[in-house]
């Protein structure tokens, strides 16, 4: 398993991809699969860890990222002939050291950040098996041996009651993209108090859009909020507001929020519309107009069956299991 | 041949990896040895060409660097079998694929550019063949085959008649490293005419250091300089000051410059001791002080032993000789 080394696995605060890698690995050991880690030293882990590095680049400064990257690769694939499989979680690089071992190779692709690193994809189509983590977010050049959406340990998350006064939450980045200020519009003209959580990527944007709304009542600002807290600030919530500008390959904090019975109200890009069942878990909508008649209609909507629906599409046991079957696939 | 693809092999302009990449193989293909050269797809050469990008980077905005570098590499690494040897000059990265093929490698290190990249080949030291551009440049750590100073076409260098009125050249980046004001110093000291030429690689440096003493008489700037004009620029001097302030690899303008019989003033640091005969092919210095007095000896030193030590220790064809010397130890 090759994870990022970006952050730790699992990461202390963010690392989406490091979380799902995390997630996997213990799941497959738990499973009695022989597991070998490549990440960064401090990571934590029921399998093997082996690690060139002793902590993640991004919360290290003494590393050249290149330097650091290149042996992390370089070490697992020259241990291919011990394992199975090699499963790649960490982007394209990996993929250019697939042809020179025997080893099968299996990339998830956790998001083709531009669309100048599909030419590596492409050439390695042939070579690698690459897995998608929403249907949304295939490719049409590429070749895929499965979709997996990602699980989340949906037994450890308390189900919420939803908020006594009607509030609603927007959960992630502070940017255009993730739809910041569109949610703050949506919640006044809806006359809903909003929670705002998550880390400002754009401070500008925040300074300008998002800032001027805040009152400490009607729309409230908590910071990044701390895992131990995420379940509670979404539980506590009638709607997420997940008013995306992009194709996002997978919204995690969508699942997180149904996990904690709370609709999604979210735009018709990227992965929302297959993470959402629309009507039922919440609303795939167009535009702010609609996101506003869609929470006028969230009380069509069961809290429960949020919660279901992430117990059956989106827990880890799925995801292992989806993972499981594409190594069978592989290995034939 | 593995080329770096920053720039043309040979380099339109700048481009000095890539310059002796070109030297080496159209050397090495004149002799009869069959090569392909692994660089970008408007190189020029008498050797099988294989490309990835149809352009270099630095000379193409459409590129991703590290989707076209990797992308190169591999190219490269997958095709090993079918050869005695890969030839290196690309830096780190390659040395990553080294362990997954059966060839041998040797890598030219054109440079360690920083402390932080000595882990790369501290980790491939006992499986690639390591050669230094320099004795000075020889890390303590690593293992060489052997050391090859870069060649330059000595028989297409004129002979230049020298300064009729006792001017000096700096040639090279106006960058502090290379010590631009402290030839502007010297010259000013020694009252002689200095020539600058070269691109501005720092402006701050230049507008505050430089700029100011330029007067079209005494000290002029030309800008930077084409090959073609190269060789009267530097036989048109009386010597080439060459203060630089930092442990240079290799200074390939200290060659070029002997090679117009125009003898070196050059700081005691990285290779100047070893490309300067001191005393008879220019005076290596400690300081500016000893600059000025160097500048005041030139007249003991002839133009013909400078050139003389280039066509003996500095051709292409020594440099040629010295690299089937060390394929031949590789292979045995």
């Amino acid at each position: 398993m090759l994870a990022p080394i970006a952050w730790r696995v699992p990461p202390r605060h963010y690392g989406p991809w490091e979380l799902v890698v995390s997630r996997l690995t213990e799941g497959l050991v738990a499973r009695g699969v022989d597991v070998t880690l490549f990440a960064s030293g401090d990571s934590r882990t029921a399998a093997s860890l082996a690690s060139v590095v002793d902590r993640p680049y991004e919360e290290d400064d003494g590393y050249d990222v290149k330097v650091a990257e290149c042996l992390h690769i370089s070490a697992a694939f020259e241990r291919a002939a011990e394992f199975d499989l090699l499963h790649n979680h960490f982007d394209f690089l990996p993929l250019t050291y697939s042809r020179l071992v025997d080893t099968p190779v299996v990339t998830t692709i956790h998001g083709l950040s531009s669309e100048q690193i599909a030419p590596v994809y492409r050439r390695y189509d042939d070579r690698v098996h690459y897995v998608a983590i929403s249907e949304a977010d295939r490719h049409p050049d590429l070749t895929y041996a499965a979709t997996v959406h990602h699980g989340i340990p949906v037994q450890d998350v308390p189900v919420g009651a939803g908020s006594p006064d009607g509030a609603l939450v927007f959960f992630g980045r502070i940017h255009p993209h993730k739809g910041t200020a569109e949610a703050i519009e949506v919640a006044r003209r809806c006359d809903r108090p909003l929670v705002l959580a998550g880390i400002v990527q754009d401070q500008e944007y925040f300074d300008e859009r998002v800032r001027p709304h805040l009152d400490d009542d009607r729309v409230r600002y908590l910071g990044p909020v701390a895992a131990a807290d995420r379940d509670r600030v979404l539980g506590e919530a009638d709607a997420l507001l997940h008013l995306v500008s992009f194709a996002e390959p997978f919204g995690l904090s969508m699942v997180e929020a149904m996990a904690c019975g709370t609709p999604v109200v979210g735009t018709r890009l990227g992965s929302v519309p297959e993470v959402v069942a629309d009507g039922r878990t919440g609303f795939v909508v167009d535009d702010v107009e609609a996101a506003v008649r869609a929470v006028g209609r969230l009380g069509e909507l069961s809290r429960a069956d949020c919660r279901a629906d992430v117990e059956q599409r989106f827990s880890v046991d799925r995801m292992v299991e989806g993972y499981l079957a594409v190594y069978r696939g592989v290995l034939g």
